[in-house]
């Protein structure tokens, strides 16, 4: 009798884990995933540190598929990346004196998102190509997806600045050979971690206001 | 003994579906989220029809606890929010002729993402009042939490512009009296769905470059 108890269980455990893990049958879909969600956006934080394993080319797409799935004004999708795994220009690239170079160096990959800051569309700009005013609004969007994606699969990755510094912009645009209509926005060295961070608390009710400020 | 194992089973079924809802203790925790994650990511679209139920004060903070989670440059925090439910002056605070104004008057709740466009640190600006040259990156990344977190509650949303266009900026800090230094970034209807959209699919290889444009 205790052979069959045991059985039935293994058989169930079988069924519930093979179920959980097909999300579209799984009774606790929802919940589940919703907490899932919402617990990668509330642990995700900047790491800064890196070790030295590789990050694969599949990951790597899906970090950029995420990135392109951010909403855009007016659907303009103004993102275009250069994703650096060849480290050998990295002193040229985002000069010798930047102050994240060594994260750079130490990370598997680096992605640089950039924007075409100028759109063009048959009927709402005739056809002429103009500045695009919401393109850096977009790229927090689109940096914010690709860093969510990162933690999810337990990387480490940090969101440093380029646009708005000329400083630290002049010397990508140069290094990567970027078209003059095209801003390097940020620079998001990628990898797994190693350092054990902890996210901040940033909650503050005194930012809400209910109606009217 | 069907009894006995049935018992088995069914307490089987109960451990595995309290391990599955406490993320930590799951043993397939980490594939799962990976997975609900880009999911959601992948899924979140623009929903411009609301139906009539409403959304609770919980979800609503849980909402605005995303929004905050959002990374920001020099951890500057310029987010503030006013959440509206009541709608009696909406034709005032959006302007008559908006042409999202039938999308807020249908939502349950609406969020106007507002920015401080100034800061302040006692080293990194000697303690003066500067601007803020991050802001809308910022705030880019601070709407896309809040999309990601109404998708996964199962809410529809979608995010309106208001900066840099005067005349939705306008009646906004009018209607809501913001602050001179607060600028309303965007409006972000959110209602349970009643309009079945398809999200795109904005993939296109042509955007990555690898190591050099």
């Amino acid at each position: 009798m205790k052979h069959l108890s045991f059985l039935a269980a293994i058989a169930c455990a079988l069924i519930f884990g093979a179920c959980c893990n097909q999300n579209k049958q799984c009774p606790m879909q929802n919940d589940n995933a919703t907490n899932q969600v919402m617990n990668t956006i509330m642990t995700r934080h900047s790491v800064r540190a890196y070790t030295s394993q590789e990050v694969s080319a599949d990951t790597i797409e899906t970090l950029l598929r995420a990135a392109m799935a951010a909403p855009t004004g007016m659907d303009v999708r103004p993102w275009r990346f250069v994703v650096l795994t060849d480290k050998t220009n990295f002193d040229t690239i985002f000069g010798a004196d930047n102050m994240n170079l060594e994260k750079y160096k130490q990370a598997a990959v680096v992605f640089v998102l950039c924007a075409d800051t100028t759109w063009s569309h048959p009927q709402l700009t005739n056809g002429e190509v103009r500045p695009n005013g919401n393109w850096t609004s977009d790229m927090g969007a689109c940096a914010e997806n690709l860093l969510l994606a990162a933690h999810a699969y337990g990387l480490g990755a940090v969101w440093t600045a380029c646009y708005p510094y000329a400083n630290r912009m002049d010397p990508v645009r140069a290094g990567l050979g970027l078209p003059d209509q095209v801003v390097p926005f940020c620079i998001i060295p990628v990898g797994y971690p190693a350092e054990q961070t902890e996210p901040k608390d940033k909650w503050n009710p005194e930012n809400i206001h209910y109606n009217r400020w």
